[in-house]
C-alpha cells in the first residue's frame, strides 16, 4: 500500500486523499462506538461487512438516480468516494418506532409510526448530536431551506427504495440515518448522498422472529453482532467474492 | 361567588365552567413550577400579577388583529375567556439564546440569534415535554399542516409586536412560550391563541441592567420574583387598578 494522506478520522471510518482532486478513499474500520462514544469496541471484521452492504446499496441507489458520493469499490475495506462539503445535519427516516423516539414520545418498540417519519440532528459529537428542526437548520444556515426539501425528497425515495429492498430478503427496515453533501462540480452545486448505508446506521429487523440485524446488537450488549451483519449480507446475496449470484426473494408474508 | 364547576386544575390555572356555553373562566393561581414539577411553590400575588398581564397582552393582540380567546376581565384572578380545544404543541419564539437553546446547541446565554426562532414542544408532562418537529406533529395528527402554518404566522406576529411592546419599556423579550386552541364557529374552526402570556411564560430582561424580570427568578432560585413581576407591571402602566394611566415610553438605546 503506497503511502497516503489521511484527511480524517472517525468513529468508524478514515478518509484518505483519493488518487485523483476531488476524491477521497473511504476505509472502513473494525471500530464500533454507542451513546455518543461512551462504549467503544473493535469488531473484527465488522468493517469489511459494511464496506460492502454500504458500496452495494449505493451502487444500487446510484442504478435508480439517487446522486450518491460513490465512485467504485478499491477492496474489502475501501471504496473511492467524491469529496463532498457534508451538511451538518443527520438526517433520520422512521418506519416504525425504536431507539430514541420511543423515550422522547413515549411510543413502545415496535408500533409502526402513522407514516414515514423524517428528522434531522445537527452532526455534533460534543452536544451529543441533538435533535433539531428545520428552524435551527435554517436560522443557523446549516443548510438553505432548498437543501431541506432536497434531503428529505432524497431521503424519502432511499426509504421507498430501501424498505422493498429489505423486505424482498425478509427484512423489516424499522430505521435509518443518511448523511448528505454538497458536490462542487464546475459552479454547479448539488446535493447527494455521503457516508455509508450499512447495519450501523439501520435498524434491520427479520420479519419473522424480530431479531436485530443491526448495531444495536452491540448497543445492548446482545453478541452475535458479526453473525447478524453476515446474515444480512447474505441474504442480500454479497457475502461471498466469490460467490456473487444473488439468491430467489425470500418473500415473508 | 357562585358554586362552579371545575372543568380543569393545572400547574399554574383553573378552569371553571363559564356563564355561557362554549365559554370558560380562566383563574391564575400563585402556584409556581418548574423543572416539569420537580419544584414547586407558592408565591403569593403571582396570579394577580400574571392575570393582569396576560389580559393586557391578549387585549392589545385581539386590537391588531391576532385572534385570542380572551373575552373580557372578570375580577383581579380571573378572565372570561372562549373554550377552544387545545393544540398539544406549545409554540416557543425565541430571540436571544437562553435555557435549553442554550444546552441544547452549546451557545452562551444572551447570544442574539441570527433570526427568530420558532420551536414546537409536545405539551405532555410525562414525556416531560419533548421538543418535537412539524414531521412528528403532522404525522402523529396532533396539528395539520395549514394549523402547524396559522400558529407560525401567528406566532412570529406575536413576536413582532410583544418586541416592540418591550422594547418600548426598556425590557428585553427574549423568547416566549404561547399555546393555540381550535375555536369552533359554526361549521367554522379557526386556530386562536389561548391561555397566558406573562413573565411566567416569557423571558424578559431589563435592557439596561440585564436583570431577569421573569419566571427564571424561580428556576434559578434568585428570588424577588414577585417584585419583577410588579416591574413588568409599572413598567406596563397597569400595576394599580385605580391608576391605570401609561407612564411615557421609556425607550433604552
Ligand atoms: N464524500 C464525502 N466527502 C467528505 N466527507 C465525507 C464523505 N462521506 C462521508 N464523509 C464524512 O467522513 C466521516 C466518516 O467517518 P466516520 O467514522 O463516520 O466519522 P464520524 O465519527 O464523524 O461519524 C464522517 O464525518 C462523514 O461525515
Ligand atoms: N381557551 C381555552 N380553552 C380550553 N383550555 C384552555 C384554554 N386556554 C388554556 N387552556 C388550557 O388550560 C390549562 C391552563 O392551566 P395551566 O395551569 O397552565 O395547565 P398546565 O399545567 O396543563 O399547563 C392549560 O392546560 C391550557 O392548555
Ligand atoms: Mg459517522
Ligand atoms: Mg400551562
Amino acid at each position: 500500500m503506497s503511502r497516503r494522506r489521511r484527511v480524517y478520522e472517525g468513529k468508524a471510518k478514515v478518509l484518505y486523499e483519493g488518487p485523483e482532486p476531488g476524491t477521497l478513499i473511504q476505509h472502513f474500520k473494525d471500530d464500533a462506538t454507542a451513546n455518543n462514544n461512551q462504549k467503544h469496541a473493535t469488531i473484527e471484521g465488522k468493517g469489511v461487512l459494511n464496506n460492502r452492504i454500504s458500496e452495494f446499496i449505493f451502487t444500487k441507489l446510484n442504478d435508480i438516480g439517487v446522486p450518491t458520493h460513490f465512485i467504485r469499490s478499491i477492496n474489502m475495506r475501501e471504496q473511492l468516494i467524491r469529496e463532498v462539503e457534508i451538511i451538518p445535519c443527520e438526517v433520520v427516516v422512521r418506519n416504525v418506532a425504536a431507539g430514541s423516539l420511543t423515550k422522547r414520545l413515549g411510543i413502545d418498540e415496535g408500533t409502526p409510526l402513522p407514516r414515514s417519519i423524517i428528522e434531522f440532528y445537527y452532526k455534533n459529537d460534543e452536544l451529543g448530536d441533538p435533535m433539531v428542526s428545520e428552524e435551527h437548520i435554517t436560522a443557523f444556515g446549516w443548510a438553505t431551506p432548498q437543501e431541506i426539501d432536497d434531503m428529505m425528497a432524497l431521503a424519502l425515495r432511499i426509504n421507498d427504495f430501501m424498505a422493498g429492498l429489505f423486505l424482498g430478503i425478509g427484512i423489516r427496515l424499522v430505521d435509518f440515518k443518511v448523511e448528505f453533501g454538497r458536490l462542487y462540480e464546475g459552479d454547479m452545486v448539488r446535493v447527494v448522498l455521503a457516508d455509508e448505508i450499512s447495519p450501523d446506521s439501520c435498524r434491520l429487523w427479520d420479519m419473522r422472529t424480530n431479531d436485530k440485524l443491526d448495531k444495536d446488537r452491540f448497543r445492548h450488549d446482545m453478541g452475535g453482532l458479526i453473525e447478524a451483519y453476515q446474515e444480512v449480507a447474505r441474504r442480500l446475496g454479497i457475502l461471498f467474492e466469490n460467490e456473487p449470484k444473488r439468491r430467489g426473494p425470500t418473500l415473508v408474508k
